[in-house]
């Protein structure tokens, strides 16, 4: 097999990856869920024909979804993890030391399965850690139940159609926020500043309403539509100007430099003017 | 019509773009150029199938190119342009007071005419203006004959195949550095980092070995591969630490914090770590 996978990134939009095999396909009750390996970008994730990740890149996401937050944090001991079945965000979020449990919240339990299967350098999080509660259910529910209990979230979705799109909503910020203590702070996976301007205003303004003080920050992603992924921030109380703890040590993007310059969202592309 | 563009970005990845009318397409003795309209992306122009701008963001790379170097050398009052027919280049160069002169040397004169017939977004800055000296001929052989004549110069090439691959080369960066006068600069369409790593690795080298201070910058360019572009920097003395002009209004991606954050990459894709 040496065939192309086509993402609509959106209705005008391809992204064509040089694929040479498709090692797994299923459908679940939520998605359909593929795996394939390609030439360029390593072994790769689709859920609904969506590219989640690859690889090659995946490590910009994770790194910068985990560890803005984290190293904005105090004392960020508890953390909930919304998605992110594959494990990557758990491989990040293990490696702080101030962390004491991560509770992964994913819907689809053979999301996990198939990462632990296919894709190890993720789902190694997942395998022996102690600081792991492995939650199959809704992550929605987990919030709303949940009351000051939360140091960080973190929500990994995938976009919003199928089970991501009810954590799109002004309400679902708004579990988030009960669901925090003070201090605390969520990151959301934030979509294109470019191909999804009417989405990321919506997001941004409600985070910003919701939340005591809110902020957003960006990231060269290859394999997500336009290349950068927004970040929005939220946070129950003052958020922190400045890093609160030395910047772990192995990483490839995130540094003390790069989570300033995250912050610093050219005139065009902000959501006040968007 | 409504059909499909589909650029090879590598030989493993393809971008497609909603076409809706082929306006213009011709071969000149140098390349085959295209111009379409598209859905998302407005007019597009396209040279030997290679995506070289759209109306949508060739914004962020002209401003990049040009203002980043403009804003940190004392005087720009000469300044060469390499390539760059569509006159983009030229309109930000031109918007600067301390620009007197701007020679613009493109090899293709079919470039220029498909530009102002159709790009006037870019061409705007080709016509009826006093500081632009149009000169169409060899690039490289402008450099070869000068000695000490510019204050800065831009190198706003196509990919290196075709016309654009001897503007890639030791040579070349070294009449470059022959051709600017002591204090000038040179900013460098730079390709990107992700799926050029060995040009990106020489380009940079050769000019960090050429020029007496070398870096490289970046900004986020939905239609080129990877989302992201580097620009290297070369400096025939002291690069200067700050900007030594206050920052144009009206830009839409550069700013003083943009300035600076550019210089920011992430250690996985710095030159050095290639």
């Amino acid at each position: 097999m040496q065939d192309w996978f086509y993402e609509m990134q959106t209705d005008f939009s391809r992204f064509g990856v040089r694929v040479t095999a498709l090692l797994h396909k299923e459908k679940t009750p939520y998605q359909e869920i593929k795996i394939y390996d390609t030439v360029e970008y390593g072994r790769m994730l689709v859920l609904d024909d969506v590219i989640q990740l690859t690889e090659l890149d995946e490590f910009v996401y994770h790194e910068m979804l985990a560890h803005v937050a984290l190293h904005l944090h105090h004392n960020p001991s508890k953390v909930l993890v919304i998605g992110g079945g594959d494990g990557g965000t758990v491989r990040e979020v293990s490696k702080h030391a101030a962390v004491k449990e991560v509770i992964l919240a994913e819907i689809d339990e053979r999301v996990v399965q198939v990462a632990l299967d296919y894709l190890p350098f993720c789902s190694i999080a997942l395998k022996n850690n102690p600081k792991l509660k492995l939650r199959i259910g809704d992550g929605l529910e987990a919030v709303r139940r949940a009351s000051e209990e939360f140091d960080v979230i973190i929500v990994d979705s995938s976009d919003p159609v199928g089970p991501g799109e009810k954590l799109f909503t002004y309400d679902f910020y708004a579990s988030v926020y009960k669901a925090l203590k003070p201090g605390g702070m969520v990151a959301v996976q934030g979509e294109s500043p470019w191909l999804h301007r009417p989405l990321v205003k919506r997001m941004n303004a409600d985070i910003a309403a919701i939340f005591d003080e809110a902020a957003v920050f960006w990231g060269n992603i290859p394999t997500y539509p336009s290349g950068v992924m927004f970040f929005p921030l939220g946070c129950k109380g003052e958020l922190p100007k400045k890093l609160l703890h030395p910047v772990l040590p192995g990483l490839k993007y995130y540094s003390a430099e790069v989570h300033k310059a995250a912050f610093v969202i050219p005139q065009y592309l902000l959501p006040d003017e968007m």
